[in-house]
């Protein structure tokens, strides 16, 4: 007598296999954990229905290619598979990721040109970045000493698991009494933190958000969109720290929550302290395009 | 009616079982996978011995610390489970890789400091980074324009699976007909390869390998300590991409083989493009003191 798998915590496809969450794994030997040789995506499925598929999508197959990873299959059969793990789970609202490993190529090789990529994907309950405190009132962000990998070593536009310096610094910052950490570059201009990219309202009341060096988060685009929508100024140029901290308003943008009010940086308040005007109006036309069909494309459960 | 499990590719440790390696698998929601928040060393079993164990043991547990990573476990234990792995493998000559990761925190908890850490490792057959024909007739490396990651984002003396760097440099590199890669700093001096610290005896016939910005290499330490037993000269400081075009001799130091040739930087001859006397050398001795009670601990099958 066989009993159905506990699906609820969230599904994984791993070898062609929907299994509970719990239950997926990888081998030990796939380069994708031994040389953090891999890519990935992250889209989020709201009240029944996934927000700007096409747009992860795009981003995944960029990312595979710049990593010369292939996926072994097509945008609608991955866009098949993601259904399925989310169909599965029963899921509302989710965390959906995409992965390809290298794989490994045949014993004794160290070619990544003969290995045999992996795909691999999981559908988890909603991640948000912020509890719910947090983004009502607004989170304390620490600039980190920590110098973000730079993009003459590792592309950041391929998203990457290549986070020992953003876990360092959140390390660091949560030590020190911060909820997040944005971390520099060489040059000393933050550029992104652990999951997120930054924004913020300047002293002119223009939206500047960090124009290279950082990964080109979809819902950074959608900020980026809204802010063209709303009739709002917008910069994509470097952000010195000090910008930062002299800010009216400061914001993250994230799969993991969308737009997430900032209210202090290293422990002083930005502005007033309070969540801005800029920053409610984000916020609120973030959650409207979730309804919007140009979009929104519903999960047939 | 129960069979034996086949471990002759090689025995894997892992949730405190013992596994073949095929078996071995790591959750796929493991941020040592999702975020390579993870520490490793490898030492190697030569001819039934391990080579320099407690040197290997040491560097392990100062990379856990400095990445907040905590084995659970004594130097005694890990060195335990390393042996069992390879006596139930039977392997005379083997691999032998110990990895701690971050594990996850409570779902919903993105604090590392929150995670339970997990220790894995296991043992395969030898790996040589060169091939036999490799060995004798020596590599050709190429110096590649993909910039190592820096220290300043993450640390390099702490044994890290941040890669990508290096894979895509060995990408470039194979489809320029190399064999293998050496990667530079910011300010182009080189620094180390996938897998290897590089060494040149420079024109004035002085060993040069660089002495920041690299892993403190344990065949790189013991290059050094031959270099001293042998009276060769040898200087710790910053190597030019020129200098090391214009050696005597070139080699790579590697747990993947010790010492390796490398007559060709570039596709461009060394010297006059033959395995020359100081690399000879240390290649020798390098062999020697496998079998010196010093430096060589016998496995108990």
């Amino acid at each position: 007598m066989s009993t159905l798998p506990d699906y609820s915590q969230g599904v994984a496809y791993v070898r062609g296999q929907y299994v509970p969450i719990g239950e997926a794994a990888i081998p030990i030997t796939d380069w994708g954990f031994l040389r953090s040789d891999a890519t990935y995506d992250v889209v989020t499925v709201w009240d029944g229905a996934f927000f700007r598929l096409d747009a992860h999508m795009e981003r995944f197959l960029a990312s595979c290619a710049r990593f010369r990873l292939d996926p072994g299959r097509t945008a609608a059969e991955i866009a098949a598979v993601l259904e399925q793990c989310v169909r599965l789970s029963g899921l509302r609202s989710s965390y959906v990721e995409m992965i390809v490993t290298r794989g490994q190529p045949p014993w004794g090789s160290r070619d990544p040109r003969q290995a045999v990529n992996q795909f691999y994907a999981f559908a988890v309950p909603y991640v948000w970045i912020a509890n719910e405190a947090q983004r009502a009132q607004g989170l304390n962000l620490i600039v980190s000493d920590v110098q973000r990998i730079p993009a003459s070593s590792v592309d950041p536009r391929a998203k990457n698991y290549h986070w020992n310096d953003l876990t360092m610094g959140l390390l660091g910052a949560l030590d020190a009494g911060g909820d997040t950490v944005v971390l520099r570059d060489a040059a000393g201009n933050v550029v992104e933190g652990p999951g997120f990219n930054v924004f913020c309202v300047n002293a002119q009341g223009r939206i500047v958000t960090p124009a290279e060096g950082v990964l080109e988060g979809v819902t950074r685009r959608t900020v980026i969109e809204m802010a063209a929508a709303l009739g709002l100024p917008l910069d994509l140029r470097a952000l010195p720290a000090d910008e930062l901290r002299g800010a009216r308003e400061v914001f993250l943008s994230t799969s993991g929550g969308g737009v997430l009010p900032v209210t202090r940086v290293d422990g002083q308040a930005v502005g007033n302290g309070a969540v801005g005007p800029v920053v409610r109006q984000l916020v609120q036309t973030y959650w409207d395009w979730h309804r919007d069909p140009r979009y929104s494309q519903p999960v047939r459960y």
